[in-house]
């Protein structure tokens, strides 16, 4: 018999148990192309009953299997539900983190070229209650008003990472997340730019810059007007071009 | 005059705001030596209300330097104190992660070596209330229940990051965490081993079989137990030796 | 004028310079299913001679656009003699790195499962020569033949990584790398195992056991008898059940 | 009898074998304060001629921790020799890997702050011959001349890691590899920064632009006129902050 199935005597429910850093191959709806091919990492966990001594791990496996190269958000939300009935748990939690492309144009030469953004689906059971959370990693330019302002020329800038966590509960694809971050940026970035391009994103962000207080500031004034985020946090860590550790700010809200 | 102090005007608070990913040297309480020096990694924030612009970024990493390389759990209760009043802020945050070494002593041989730990202290203020968490890894053995039941010989194990996460009320030395994780694992590990040594730890960790469910809720059980103690988060994650993913669980208690 | 094509009077030839990290979308060779889409990481680099101030940056990008998402084994070669060219540059040097999945059946339920592997294609130019590298992490279970010969019941075991590198003159299937690596193993491992096939593997890894020494010496001696290869490294890192380090070995042959 | 010792048959000698990944406290040599504490990652090898089975895995743990938390420059040296020796090999090899502190000064402020380099040791025996490889990662600010030349206002800058390796026959200070490439970036970067130093640093990057070319170029004639140094690599990746993609030149001398 299962050594799994035996009776547990220590009355300790377990929160999450299952299993982690598991790879797959998936697709993404793209607001663009109608799909993309990419890699993600799954977490998958389920609760487990103080009675019962221990879950099965190969079902979480099974499942993630089953629907092989064709997960989707519509296929995520199904393999959640799947996953917590056939672990007989009251509660699952899946986890799916991917790079994610989108095929930008230069701002002059309009030449085309892909950027890669960092995007996590969490989808939660409690009960009967299903939440989904995105996340999303926007990479753009930051420029320094303080360094501009105390200058004769010149102006410190640097890569920023703005982390964008929201709770939804209408459909947003991720490039909306994407655009509502980078129209709040000094500047967005881009795979590939032209002479007349480098020119445009170097004059556009002296002429916007913003203490990583200003870049999440301005996100979550968009984010409190967007009717389809329930709740977020968003994040800028600035990866400051004249010290060795980063600038970090964060607003929350709607999280309990 | 300074942009950071220029009046804002949208409304909207921001919930922390400092510096992430500085390096430091620091001397932290060793329950035998005394003290030990290590290098920690710092994240330090603080809430900024509203109607400012910006905080003083260079203020942090003043507040960091001033105590140079003699910061000790006392040191980092002041630096947290400090830095919410130098920055005028209503609350603050200081993360500090750092490796931390004990002398072990082999089972058998009893000769010694150093093991080393993964350590994060985390101190925050809100109001005048200040709450202290401490975050532990601590490897070990884990030998799979299952394997063992189903094989005519043999069990696979593998190396496991136990992660403890307590708040704690009163004071709690390092070393009782990890003493408190690693009786519970399937067998402790560590860096020297002679030959009596790694029969002991082979014959002790098949003797003691345990899933990741169990290393969780034996060491809740024994949290459980502890006055220190006001909340935990006790995490595993097996890093499989039959598989290229890990098997986790988490069980939480009093955070709310 | 181009700042980059002004005549450089310091004498000092450059080695390598263009882009790095940069990710893109691929498709990839499949011995089973004719090819599988991934995600890539790609270096691309040309070397300068002494008289030019600056190489083209834009034109990598360019270049790596130009393929999209049709990434292929011959495409990669066609990319790294575009590059060299378009770059006037005598040598050009192009590394992709991305996940690669193998369905891979249980051995005794025969239950298939996709395992990925860590894949690194290195193409160089220099003149007329061009020289294919291929790099494979392949994780697999090592069980410790000392620690089975001094105990009197089981033996540590844990996951390693062994990693090929290996110089190639004709075709080889990464799937050909696995397989040759996977049967030097104690057990190769696998996404997904049912009770009967968690049996098999653990009494296989008791029936195998092998030192890292092992590991590296039954590969090379594969590796010697392989005439399409035409250069090697073979390196194990077993991720120690019973230490915080790791156990470490490599043989290397031909690499001038 | 140890399995190790077992005579073997299949003729491959073994180029490096032993651990790796073991973390050590180190106090290594300061040219400012005498000698700092901080914390080391080891990777220690030797070779294994074809007849013998197995190392011996334990004396490299012992070798480490005799020396226990006084390792320097000299003790490092001795290890090497004690390794290959009492492990009966005929070439060693030791890898050491610190982050290392330096006091720096604010350039018009004069306000002192630790900033962090990573630092690695390499020593290696073979036969009768040493030799002492150092490496550090020193972090500055590069400025794009392109994009200063093209654009009416302002210019794109970023962190960068220059990593330089070199091979020495006499003593060298860590601080004078520091300090070597300082002195041909766009701008050092420091942990504090007050406004009129923040204003220097800004101005000085925008009067000095470089190219990740230029930046590798005036490093390298600087190393040339070095004695000391008799082989070198020297490596630029700027973290470009109008792309997510790195910049990367490398040119090196005297390896064969």
């Amino acid at each position: 018999e299962d050594v799994q199935n035996i009776a547990d005597q220590r009355k300790i429910a377990i929160d999450k148990v299952g299993i982690k850093d598991i790879k797959h191959p998936v697709k993404v709806s793209d607001r663009t192309t109608g799909e993309q091919h990419t890699i993600a990492n799954f977490n998958m966990y389920v609760n487990l009953p103080h009675q019962f001594k221990g879950t099965h791990m190969s079902r979480f496996v099974e499942i993630l299997n089953q629907h092989e190269r064709e997960i989707t958000v519509k296929s995520f939300r199904e393999m959640l539900g799947q996953m917590t009935e056939r672990l007989d748990a009251e509660s699952g939690y899946i986890e799916m983190n991917f790079p994610y492309f989108v095929n930008k144009e230069a701002p002059v030469s309009k030449v085309k070229s892909l950027m890669d953004y960092d995007v996590t689906f969490i989808g939660e059971i409690t009960g009967t209650k299903t939440m989904m959370t995105v996340k999303v990693v926007v990479p753009v330019t930051s420029l320094c008003p303080c360094s501009k302002n105390i200058s004769d020329y010149g102006a410190h800038n640097q890569r920023s990472h703005v982390t964008l966590t929201v709770r939804v509960d209408s459909f947003v694809w991720i490039e909306d997340l994407i655009d509502l971050v980078e129209k709040e940026a000094s500047c967005e970035i881009f795979g590939l730019l032209k002479r007349p391009d480098e020119k445009f994103v170097t004059e556009r962000a002296y002429d916007n810059p913003k203490f990583v207080e200003d870049m999440v500031r301005d996100i979550a004034a968009r984010l409190n007007d967007d009717s389809r985020i329930t709740a977020y946090t968003v994040e800028s860590e600035n990866f400051e071009s004249i010290h060795n550790h980063s600038a970090y700010a964060l607003i929350t809200k709607g999280f309990d």
